[in-house]
């Protein structure tokens, strides 16, 4: 009994763990297999509890084919840093990465638009109350796609710390180089009126709190 | 036979766009076919002319399938921006995206010792100048993969500059939050005696010129 607390304990910060993983990353690789072989795309992705939602043309051949039962995957990674070792073989990098496995399903109505608000506050948070909503004709043109993140159908790794210690010359430097993800002076587009202040939305990326 | 150089030169054009974005980027999804169902896993790779070089642990299942042939996938994105548009649907990212599609072939020897030294350049340039070469035991315990870049099985992507033309409002902001990888002070391992320089290699990344 002990041991099975213990184990369901382990499983909700095991899934904590991904999910801050998920939450962290603005993109991913999204893959299926078409004719036997890999398919990937680059894919913005959001979650809601335990559902990823990603978008895409309702064109798009590969994710109507997914769409349609093909076996689905989302491959996420952040690179935290430049692991430095004494040596090359275990120089690496910090990162943390989670790959979710199964199969997507098309969502159609109020779950879709949700979804797609979601797809934007992931990519600009607060920008959907600066902006017009969603129309019909947007939505028709979307296919949106849920995957569940089931028991079992995911993996998470993290990386993090310094190199393995040294095994030949401890006076050889080591160590890690952090990586980060920095945001620039926005830029406006062309027909932007001179000296029209950045909404609250894109002023946040450029003095994230 | 204008038409086919014209053609000739631009295909040269993209497969040097193709290379920009393999050699700018430090982190792929490898994704192979197991079992019917997608199989990814991040990995680092390094890129010499019209090869991608990938390497694993001996011991890794998925990566000895694909030495045996099974197909694989290296897809390849990197985030230059925010895409602020007047309103949510036409919002996005600016980004390079590459995917290589073949099979890889595991190499040895001094095949496989120069694609290790080119992996550790990759994370670290600089740095097998400053260190010891790999052992003929650390070579043993590694897997490298080569996989051809050749005609026809790769796709090239880049989405820049601002977001599309505003379809309902000029006056609301519009633009592009630009996006870099940012490299933080070098944090010594804890056995690294104190005040120890860092290494050139190290120092480049401090201070990119």
């Amino acid at each position: 009994m002990e041991r099975i607390r213990r184990e369901a304990d382990r499983a909700k910060t095991e899934r904590a763990e991904l999910y801050a993983i998920l939450d962290a990353a603005l993109v991913g690789t999204f893959a299926t297999v078409l004719d036997g072989r890999p398919w990937t795309v680059p894919m913005l992705y959001g979650r809601v509890d335990d559902r990823l939602y990603l978008h895409g043309s309702s064109g798009a051949g590969a994710l109507r084919h997914v769409a349609a039962g093909a076996p689905a995957n989302l491959a996420v990674t952040l690179i935290d840093g430049i692991v430095v070792a004494d040596n090359l073989f275990n120089s690496s990098a910090n990162y943390r990465s989670a790959v979710v496995r199964g199969n997507a399903e098309r969502v159609w109505a109020d779950e879709a638009y949700e979804a797609l608000t979601l797809l934007s506050e992931r990519l600009i948070p607060g920008r959907s109350a600066e902006v017009r909503p969603h129309t019909s004709k947007e939505l028709a043109a979307t296919l949106v796609l849920r995957m569940e993140i089931g028991d079992g159908n995911w993996t998470a790794k993290v990386r993090t710390g310094p190199p393995g210690e040294p095994d030949v010359d401890p006076t050889i430097w080591a160590g890690v180089v952090p990586m980060t993800t920095a945001y620039g002076t926005p830029v406006a587009a062309p027909w932007v009126a001179k000296g029209m202040p950045v909404p609250p939305s894109v002023a946040a990326y450029a003095d994230p709190s």
